[in-house]
């Protein structure tokens, strides 16, 4: 097996993005990240993206954005797994290279959300849950949310105002990135009195709808090193599922597939939890991050909220998470999240991350939630000494 | 580079299945291909589908369907290339096993296009093409292709009655398959006197819209000699693309991701064309069947029509095409039909097509086409003797 590694990185800035089409988005972001890693072309093209067939009426995206940025005749396709779409194309990219069949692979996420009514996002991201037996019935994706954050309040008996923590760590991150949609800081008075999306989830709660693509340029480990470039190893790259449909889970706080692929990846990596230096969680909603740090052991079951109020999450803090924003602040364009994730994290391992630098960043994580919890992907990466 | 070798198949018939969802076509042919496997539970599944999101309001398949298969936990994800997804995911497949970081894998085919109203399901076809310069200016589908098959014969000065080779070949091979949808040989006269889709493409130049799942399991070649199953080895898996608009290519008659990615899988093959004892061809419409075949070298440009008329292309002649009744005869659910181009190959390589055998048929090819040629896999299989 061909080892890997990241030698390139692009980003457009997340936001609202009414005057740039689909394919724009994508091929900015691309050559963003193939002018990073020096490269002219890849062989392959890997794109996540999940709602491009119901709100822009565009599948076959892979083709369609090889076309764009002018890479016509390399292989392409797309990759869907709700949210977690960006974790498993670069899984894929992975993979392909591991596989000796492929040399240099470009991982694009891309989602252009705001072009239609808001009745239509809605619809479109009630698809990452089950259909015939959660969407028929009119649950949509935040109100599933609001279940899970309603029974973890109960079970723990946890009040509804320290998961602001969550939110003012990320907004207080995104502040200092300039690809992040929300560049402001909030307070816990602010959070408090923010209006309801679902009881208990309210505004501050929720990631927002928005458009974004991101890109990683992948490449033999080999290859790599001869380019003198800056080099990240891909360290653990690991995925498992669980129920797609909440009322199936015997513990629905257990977020199973979040633990089962984290423990994968440390085994990948021979690696333990203490040796990771940050963790970009996907706090999708506050109530997602704090599950996601309890599945995966870095805060005791019912215990994660507290920690985030004592600040153990923060920048300086015991294990920083969300460092450029998160998904909350910096924004969640959905099947591009798990590659501006990654981006994240590349940044942090590389020393780019200005004000919000971790302190000798040296191995992170990162874990892309697809449903809610049904498809979770976590990847390990590491900065080579 | 682990050798992959495909050890199970599995399929529903093709059908407007208007009393099985979706999930429930997916399981039945992953359960029928994990019995003949004889395995209990793929360490991943690849599912292959392009409509579901529109047509279902169902995302996130990898997760739904590993869940109803029974197989809650293990790596699941969604691959989407338009009609060339089922070509993709199996690729995708080879890949994992190729990198040595996954095992057995289950690649799944499924489509339910006839829930919806004839209008979503044009609408769907249509997001296979570029939305913004072809669909959004009202070009369906069927459309592009009948621009092109009248140019073909605007070209090459070929009259419309000939294509019907074609379709005559195909519905008497389905007549053979108990998984076809169209059961019954076709007349030169039936297909003269058909009603026009879209002129000239008529009724029999068209294969249908229709429901279905197929599905294979792949393992590395050393742990498929070792169960005692017939081999069937994964001999060269190539993609390429083109420009996703027909209007932007130089000859849209060259079909030039076909031969980019022939050569590619003859290159990996270690063999020429020569070797190629049967060719599963993606014959949405005749045009494109004539056009697969010119581009890969099996036909003289603007003479595969009339090789067809020569008897060239049945199950007896020079290179049997369509062996099981192909997209026109057997059916095209659109995300399935790469996988099911696979089924049929690998029934034939096995000795079990029953009437329709392919004598000594020992290496086989298939070629799985997206939108009007925009990306297009090819894959070469072989029996070890």
């Amino acid at each position: 097996m061909r080892e890997v590694a990241v030698i390139g990185m692009g980003q457009t800035p997340i936001n609202e993005h009414w005057n740039v089409s689909l394919r724009e988005l994508a091929a900015q972001a691309l050559h963003n990240a193939a002018f990073d890693a020096g490269i002219e072309r890849p062989d392959a093209l890997y794109v996540a993206n999940m709602l491009a067939t119901r709100l822009s009426n565009q599948a076959h995206l892979g083709a369609l954005i090889a076309d764009h940025a002018r890479w016509r005749g390399i292989e392409a396709t797309t990759i869907e797994a709700a949210c977690a779409s960006g974790g498993m194309a670069f899984q894929m990219g992975v993979r392909a290279i591991a596989s000796g069949m492929v040399d240099v692979v470009a991982v694009c996420g891309v989602e252009k959300m705001t072009d239609e009514t808001t009745s239509s996002i809605t619809s479109g991201l009630a698809t990452a849950s089950d259909a015939d037996y959660e969407g028929a019935h009119g649950a949509s994706f935040v109100a599933l949310n609001a279940l899970i954050m309603r029974r973890y309040m109960h079970e723990y008996k946890v009040p509804h105002e320290p998961f602001g923590a969550f939110s003012i760590n990320a907004h207080k991150n995104a502040a200092n990135n300039p690809n992040a949609m929300f560049r402001r800081p909030i307070t816990q008075a602010v959070y408090n009195r923010a209006p309801m999306i679902a009881d208990p989830i309210n505004l501050y709660d929720s990631s927002p709808i928005c458009d974004g693509a991101s890109a990683l340029i992948l490449a033999p480990l080999d290859m790599a090193r001869s380019m003198g470039k800056p080099i990240i190893r891909v360290l653990g790259s690991a995925t498992a599922t669980d129920t797609i449909g909440l009322a199936d889970r015997a513990n629905p706080l257990a977020l199973e597939a979040a633990t089962n692929s984290a423990e994968k990846a440390f085994q990948q990596a021979k690696i333990n939890r203490d040796s990771i230096d940050l963790f970009e969680v996907h706090d999708a909603f506050s109530i997602m991050a704090a599950l996601s740090l309890e599945a995966t052991g870095f805060a005791e079951r019912g215990c994660a909220v507290f920690q985030a109020r004592d600040g153990d999450f923060a920048i300086d803090g015991r294990l920083p998470i969300s460092t450029m924003g998160g998904l909350k602040g910096r924004g969640h364009p959905v099947g591009a999240t798990g590659v501006y994730e990654l981006v994240d994290l590349v940044t942090q391992l590389r020393g780019m991350a200005g004000e919000n630098q971790v302190k000798d960043a040296t191995i992170g994580m990162t874990q892309n939630i697809g449903g809610t919890g049904a498809t979770i992907v976590t990847h390990i990466l590491g900065r080579e000494a």
